[in-house]
């Protein structure tokens, strides 16, 4: 038996509906969408339409058409800020993002001029926002931040931030790949003008699928330009959403199975799923709290933080450990730095990084002990 | 019954092997690669690895890791394009490009001030390559060319052209849209640098999925950057290839379902599938050659073109034409522009396009049939 401990990374496994949407696409529907006149062609149309009104309804976004599909969340992330940075702009961040935001940023701070100021977090991930707003400038255009650290699992105070973006008339960028479908979104309550978001991971969607979220008057340079299957005699992109940001092929069935998902979350219920994932992971921080020589990164209680934790085991190396969990005990976590030098610095671990696990909907309290009595098995072993 | 002729825009059936390939890489291993040191995470990295290496086999590439992966083919042009084309740079293009080749250009144009060239093409879509060397000044750095139209399927002279690029030190970026998967392509043979492919057209792969040949010594700026599994430390993007362009998590599934698709081309040969494509080709050219006011536009015999037929009735409105073969016998076919609103120009359809069908592997003569009984039966009405 093997425990899948890696939600962070890729939720695993699917709801069934999702294996089932996309095998019944490629196999009953299968063609191209936007680009037919023929019934088949539209019932591809209508499962995507019909996935980015769930979407929408989900993280409560008015405008259907705001919502654009991309090919993952970092396409998604490289789109908004290529799209809206220019020379001279200054851009405020945290120092707990991931490579798809600090990246990017640092391509754009070399290329165009763009002025960075990445907020210290606290050895626990936690960001105070009056830093934020001790921070903007006059050339401040865009807040861009993660909604939670894929690290310690830290929860940014994403309402107070897009409150401080919105009287300084500055746009804000939340990176919510550990949140959409784990956690309660709203973009209007919480101020967000740009949701980055991808399929694969709390969404329960197929990898290949991502989306962005754009509040009306944003404008965004598209990162590509090609056929959108409409409008196909003018020379330059179609100025509409969402076609102006999505040149060529979509990955339809991706979509369909990301539908799926969604449609599965909306019946769950967003508040149900983050409960449950609430409950799995205060048990998972009680459980590896009673152990000595683990310690945990970033907030010590369900306070403020998701269900991904970081941790060490006494001295020993991450990736060893890592190994041992999937060889010996069938227990898959991811080790090292996750893609996120600047969390790992803020935290103290970047020189091995962190074991980190990432819970997800179809994990169970057996998992977690099936892992907890690993990491003892491991530290009797020392 | 209903008969699919629109392979050109996305090939419908896939082979049964690319169904099972999807739903067990979804079902059965499900994770991220290249992220996780965990068993089923190198079960995902062995599969996009053998998809790159299957891929490289049928485009005759040495270094597996020159291919890189992308979202589709609009993305792989936009990424050579916009990654290697700077400010005073002169490109060569054709008149007969899809929208993915000429709306990146147009933007660049207007952006960068890099000047195009675009070769008018004769009535049927061919091009001289005479006139490509006469296009070029000291200024050329690229030019890129549709391998086969996708409104009247023909073919350019690639190889020719390609002879002219390395003789003047340009490179030479190839849209294999039409031709990937349906006609023998050797990156080597045919001086090809830049080879821009989709995996669900005629690599019978699914949608999401495509890619892009980068020859070694071709400096292209990344279209996005983000996590990369690998080398998190750094703060720009890794130099080295596929991880430079592979930023976020890829398509497993989709890569999964490609590479089950090129492996049943190789098997089948590329060799035979082009055969059949061009005797299936031959038969529909003659069956509506046969019928008086069908225009076919393109070469009017199966030289020089591959299985992408456009054509008018008489003076039907090609949209009507193609909402009644949808309707009364169950005929999907793509009506209007194709995206290639150039290609139109260049042919004499701008106003109102044209009817086409797009032959894939799993048509058989008795589509064809259905055709043109259809297209008789609708010319008897008129």
């Amino acid at each position: 038996m093997s425990v899948y401990l890696d939600n962070a990374a890729t939720s695993f496994p699917k709801p069934e509906v999702v294996y089932r949407a996309v095998d019944e696409f490629m196999r009953k529907i299968g063609v191209n969408a936007g680009r037919g006149a023929y019934r088949q062609a539209l019932e591809a149309d209508k499962i995507i339409y019909e996935t980015r009104r769930n979407l929408a309804k989900l993280f409560n976004v008015k405008d259907v058409t705001r919502i654009i599909f991309t090919f993952n969340i970092t396409d998604s992330i490289n789109l908004a800020l290529k799209g809206l940075l220019k020379s001279g702009d200054h851009v405020i961040t945290s120092s707990m993002e991931h490579n798809a935001v600090w990246r990017p940023l640092k391509t754009i701070e070399k290329e165009r001029g763009v002025s960075i100021t990445a907020i210290p977090c606290d050895s626990n991930g936690v960001l105070d926002p009056q830093k934020v707003q001790d921070a903007i400038t006059k050339r401040t255009k865009l807040i861009v931040l993660t909604h939670a650290s894929n690290v310690t699992g830290t929860v940014m105070p994403i309402q107070d931030v897009g409150a401080v973006a919105r009287e300084n008339n500055v746009w804000f960028l939340v990176d919510a790949a550990q949140t959409a479908g784990l956690y309660p979104l709203d973009v209007e309550a919480m101020n967000i003008d740009l949701l980055a978001f991808t399929g694969h991971k709390g969404l329960m969607g197929p990898m290949g699928t991502g989306g962005l979220y754009i509040r009306e008057g944003i404008s965004i340079k598209p990162l590509r330009e090609g056929g959108t299957g409409g409008d196909s005699i003018l020379e330059y992109q179609p100025e509409f959403l969402p076609d102006r940001y999505e040149a060529g092929t979509p990955n339809v069935s991706g979509i369909a199975g990301l539908g799926a998902a969604v449609k599965f979350i909306l019946n769950e219920g967003i508040e149900e799923i983050h409960k449950k994932e609430t409950v799995l992971t205060n048990y998972a921080l009680r459980k590896l709290s009673e152990i000595d020589k683990v310690k945990i990164y970033g907030p010590q209680s369900i306070i403020g933080r998701v269900g991904v934790i970081s941790l060490n085991i006494g001295n020993l190396n991450p990736q060893k450990v890592g190994y041992t969990l999937d060889e010996k005990y069938g227990v898959m976590v991811r080790t090292g730095l996750h893609c996120a030098p600047c969390a790992h610095r803020t935290i103290g671990t970047i020189n091995s990084g962190t074991i980190r696990i990432g819970l997800g909907y179809f994990n169970t309290e057996k998992d977690i002990d099936v892992f907890i009595d690993a990491i003892k098995d491991i530290l009797n072993f020392v």
